[in-house]
């Protein structure tokens, strides 16, 4: 009779330990057809063996095998099966013919161009598949395309391999299997030290700049979790519950601060998102899990009208940079007034900062709602992520973030993103068919100064 | 300060309820993209919304909304939007040309083959991961196909959208997904009243027979659970643990039984397996279920070494009646010897029974290795299922399941199918490639009966 | 590696199997101090042994030892065990004598009375504290009382032994241990099936019946637990959610029934609470269950108003029998016009009913209001429970319950008790202390008819 | 529809911030019986009431909002609260006549022996049982005791209100209603913090310092938990899992050593043990501890067969410095052979600490197995706990901690106790009675070697 009571787990530390070991000695025993011990073959025969019969009956066993003698080869070796996944495991060429003589009898039925959609479906797909089978699989495969994404630059060909790896991430991780999770101080700390490392936007110092940010009454973390890959959270978001939309990122992190009671907020600002696994690139969490929440705070705390961000502005100081240079965003009189930009150290002398204030504002109003990249998108790219979810510009933080990292990224501009949830669809339809940037009056009010200031100074 | 614990629930009954109705009135406040309340357009249109821009902003409330109208509307407009997913959501026919254009002119180009593949892509595919977004989209996709399969023999057109659904839920309920759970006595009964309700071999009669299945020491259930199908076993066995391996059914079902110590048991017999949803129907979890349940019972129970079935033989009888009219297959003198089968009540005259015992097994051991059906494969779909699996045949049992079905189906045969660990492999491989048939030396030495007997009679 | 998950388990049923078999090896091991196996020695020899020096160290395999060994017993030697612990267990007489010395020496001195009292307690007391480091000891203990009460009427020497009981539990099964949970049909069947088994005012047929009593959105069921007695509802309530107080109980059981949305009643009806443990006799819990699932109720559903209860009324034919023959209580008029129950079937002839309805429901109130037992107290053991508990008799319904049961203890006659939480402690104060009935008008107007029936009948 | 899955908690943070919000506004609302909101009455008074019929009906009310005034009241009307509880809340001085008279009038009557028990009970332990009603009533109790001990010094009239904890304690926390529970990487930070603020032997640094205490394979940590007190554990031990005895800590707590895999262990180390709770005094749990880990180790591990502390030796400097001034405890060459312990800093002089080696160990061995305090008793602290547990000393580990703390109190030694389940009964008896200790013969060759040095010096 045991009495002890398991603290309940969400995740299983001893398993993966014990599944490492495991698969070392699965590869240590590897045996023919036959039964007898021989020495492992090479990884892409071990993935033709996987998709063949014997893969059929022992899909789990080679699965396990194939991941683990991947995760255990040298990185040359790696990156030479990632290189035989393009070349080796593509589309079947005989079966790719023949489908297309089929549809070349049939022009445009649908029966044979689906057919042939089948056909050329790559090899890699169903190897990915079947890998899945091995214990972990899930997170060896999304590691296995962490690991291609760094050799993408210097190898094109890895290319089409990843494609099939987005195709498939965007399917299984699909907001339909992911987990909304409330992550607080009774959390497992198998789970927050991984909040700690992955937190991106402002850093965690500590456990307890940690415990600050979850356990008082105004402040929660919410995080996306799939059940494949239990103590690793995909995406998650701190939320800091206020009275007023902050204007500055210093006293929501204040470890002295007191807090409030939750039902006396107001506001929800999301001060900070991260994604968490590289793997993932190009499989969109974001979106949803802010909108998720906003659906659980609403539920909750009813008197919370008001859902924002306070975000950074990463791509503003190098635009500016750049206009100030020449073109026509800024007129002369702009141009003049930022100048005491150039002067080291302007945040701390009041006079400077004052005169700084409006000028620095309304470079600001064109950086969003006039300026444009290449393709023709909004440059910020924190704009472009809350703007293409329909969320509106709702403010302009003149010295909202300080720290060196602020300064030199956005003159320590910050900002709110405004999430109304009866306009964003509208919002987002505009900004994506149109580009049509939601700005509040009062972002639009310092585009007006602009050309205010310039038909001023223009005589 | 609320002081209630609830019963820790793998379920959320009371979410599905909630959703139902909020689907409900979803559909009740829809809105035009200017928020002015206006009729819900036609599930088509919903779908075409669903994929459009619209959708990227309000994926979740327009896939619960077409979800929800869906599930409403009358059955022809239900059979109406399967066969629209046919001709109106299939492949980009302008994307699929350009592609051949491209491929065309660089013909064999694998970038080109898999260009083409995603171009070939059916619509479909991607509406139906965005269905999935709805809560409980997942199960009301499975419901969606389930029904598409009743349609499918009068609407052949369906069989494409039904390929899209096998790929896609192949992808999805990937056994690297699945979960394996102990049913017993402190489940859920929301889980319990299901396991009742879908056992398809041996009709469970009331929840003190289900006890009798579970509670025992001696007795064991297992199923395999998707994450987002939280009540809904996907396929369960049932497992018996006994001293040795058994010939007939009924001392298993017994409700006045002694149960045995696990401790003693030395055989794992799996007498019942069920597939739960039809919706489902050609993803595989049978193979994987009994490997890992072999899995599990290894390792809490070391003094099993023996793992087998007990399992009827649907399609003797019907063989055998067809082998008995003509055909090679039988020789003068086994027809003769089984004659008796024509006189009804034969298995309860002991000396008529006496008398067939062994032309019936020979009879049978001809049915298992000889026979083969039109495709040329074993002819018994439950022999398929286990030698398909690795398994070898092992015992041939007269009299096991002598119930009026059991008689009819198959003259009271039962059989055991023996699950090796160490020759599942080269079994599965052989029935796969050669249709070799595995089967123990007692059940060939039936064979050679019967070439004795047929020898012996024939001068 | 182990993928099984369990389903998540409130109780450890499989522990229970285990430990059984465990003690029955305990006993068969049974060791002297010198480690040599040797006959057990009998109950009062283990229950010294446990008070001893040796119980210090072995406390939690000597106390298995002897719960074992007692439920292994037949029941003479059970009933000798607990008459021992009546005479051999009690206060240790020389330590009672010196703290009596020590009084007498310093008379009315505090210190020298708490000696006295923690030198008189009843070395049974220890005993069975330590009774309870066996695994399943408080269980083994709550059996114990309860053979020791069905042996109580024949032994009464076992009284002592059960004030220690009553005591020892009184403490152990404070209100501040106990873990109220919500019944629903996600809980595990080895816990509903005790529901069924313990459902003692409406009983529960079968697992159709239950669901239909747990399932529905407008149903709730809420027991406490103690988080030794793992499996087993001490005491349960079932409740109804309705638009308007019940006057029947019928429609309320009604398997055919359409449910409303929780939502919409007004009005929670505590059709029926039971106690589970007979060996906890005494140690009162309904009243705390029933305030507490108010506050629950009141936090879930604001719109709920009124609590109430539908309840039988024992007592009220046997006393009406007596009333009726002679005394005080009726006088003639109303004597007069209960004839007609005298009648066989009087409740299905409509006339009868009709001119029974107010003479019973006076009758009724007088029961209620005016009459006293022999100890002064309301006559009526269900009455005295609630309004005990500070409810209100709301409303007396004729043909509330027209069961052969319900016509033979009560006339049929069904009542409300109204629990309104603004006036539950006046009304405990006022009946606890001067008997005073808290009563509706509705109910006392009842009384009114009485007088003036009777004064109208006077001349 | 919520989606978000709560992390498992084991506990209610949130509740007991509400709880304590709750009970601020329940002590503004307080009412007389009448309903009218008045001022609360004292702290004895509140107590008179909650032992009232009024407590009877809202027992749950009062007790929180005693609780709740307790703790909000000042340090002095705290203090003159437990001294009311000491003259005031003592036994009912008229029940005590009465009773004593009845046993005057049948001397010796168990019967009465036993009413006079009940009737001496001091009031206090009805109003403890009363205010465990309250929410966290029973966290509240420990606190109040807390609170007492911290002023049993200057106030002796306390002693009889601290009897009464101690007995009801020792009756609530019993082992029974303990539950062991396995503390690791996965257990909530809100557990996880308290074990590093309440590990009292070797100091937690920080949260790496807690996770290589926690996550290796090689180590465990367990802890008792009430039902009641959901986020404290009462006691832990730290285990480390070694394949020999080792001899000194810092190994152990060395953050970069490699970890060795659990099956290959021998030996399991109880390395620290904290108790956590103040108000628990006296209340013993290591026992129980230790030999439930016992248990749970070899039924986990079974290659485990050695089960030791590494305990440090509290008393051993300050004994020795008196038995170097005289008595007859160390002979003259004994004496001669420890001075070298005068000089600073001998443990780094090689030549010195080689010369003290010896006479150390003979000087420890006469500590443990000869030396006495004033009331008979082993001296060392450590010692009593762990040989009163059954224990045996199994070595003397010369230079075991060398830390500041480790040479002060010690001299370095730290020494082994082994857990032999085999003989923990025996050793336990014969310390209890005949203060006989066990120790090795490893550890009595020590005392040896002092008779034998001091025999060669004599000459």
């Amino acid at each position: 009779m045991t009495r002890t009571v398991q603290t309940p787990r969400p995740s299983r530390f001893g398993d993966l330990f014990e599944m490492l070991t495991d698969r070392g000695r699965a590869l240590l025993r590897w045996r023919d057809p036959a039964g007898q011990v021989t020495a492992p073959p090479g990884l892409p025969e071990m993935g033709e063996l996987l998709l063949s019969r014997r893969g059929e009956a022992s899909g789990v066993a080679l699965a396990r095998a194939l991941v683990t003698a991947f995760e255990e080869a040298d990185e040359g070796k790696r990156l030479d099966f990632l290189a035989t996944l393009a070349d080796r495991f593509g589309p079947d060429g005989t079966a790719v013919e023949k489908a297309l003589a089929a549809l070349q009898r049939d022009p445009g039925s649908a029966e044979a161009i689906e057919a042939l959609h089948r056909a050329a479906e790559p090899r890699r797909q169903e190897l990915f598949r079947r890998l899945n089978l091995a214990p972990g699989g899930t997170a060896a495969l999304v590691r296995m395309r962490e690991e291609l994404l760094r050799h993408l630059g210097d190898n094109p060909v890895l290319r089409r391999v990843d494609g099939d790896f987005a195709h498939l991430f965007a399917s299984w991780f699909n907001r339909g299997f992911l987990v909304l999770r409330h992550i607080d101080w009774n959390t497992p700390a198998a789970i927050l030290e991984k909040i700690i490392r992955y937190e991106a936007v402002h850093a965690i110092q500590n456990w307890d700049d940690l415990r600050n940010r979850l356990q008082p009454t105004d402040r929660r973390c919410y995080g996306f979790f799939h059940p494949q890959l239990v103590d690793e959270p995909l995406i998650f978001v701190e939320v800091a519950l206020t009275r007023a939309i902050p204007e500055t990122v210093a006293p929501l992190l204040d470890l002295d601060r007191t807090p409030i009671d939750a039902d006396q907020a107001t506001t929800a600002v999301f001060y900070s998102i991260s994604n968490t696994q590289k793997g993932l690139a190009g499989v969109s969490f974001g979106n949803f899990l802010i909108k998720q929440v906003v659906e659980e705070l609403k539920a909750e705390l009813p008197n919370i009208q008001t859902f924002v961000t306070l975000s950074p502005v990463p791509g503003f100081a190098a635009w500016l940079a750049q206009a100030r240079k020449g073109g026509d965003m800024l007129d002369d009189g702009l141009r003049a007034a930022l100048k005491p930009l150039d002067q080291p150290g302007w945040h701390v002398d009041t006079q400077a900062a004052q005169a700084l204030r409006e000028p620095l504002l309304t470079a600001a109003a064109i950086y969003f709602l006039r300026a444009r990249d290449a393709k023709g998108r909004a440059v910020d790219p924190v704009a472009r992520f809350h703007l293409g979810n329909g969320a509106c510009l709702e403010r302009l933080n003149f010295g909202g973030d300080v720290s060196a990292n602020g300064l030199k990224q956005s003159h320590g501009l910050m900002v709110n993103y405004l999430y109304d949830p009866s306009r964003i669809e509208a919002n987002h339809e505009a900004f994506a068919e149109r580009t049509d940037i939601a700005a509040s009056d009062a972002v639009r009010r310092h585009l007006a100064d602009a050309q205010t200031t310039t038909k001023k100074e223009k005589p």
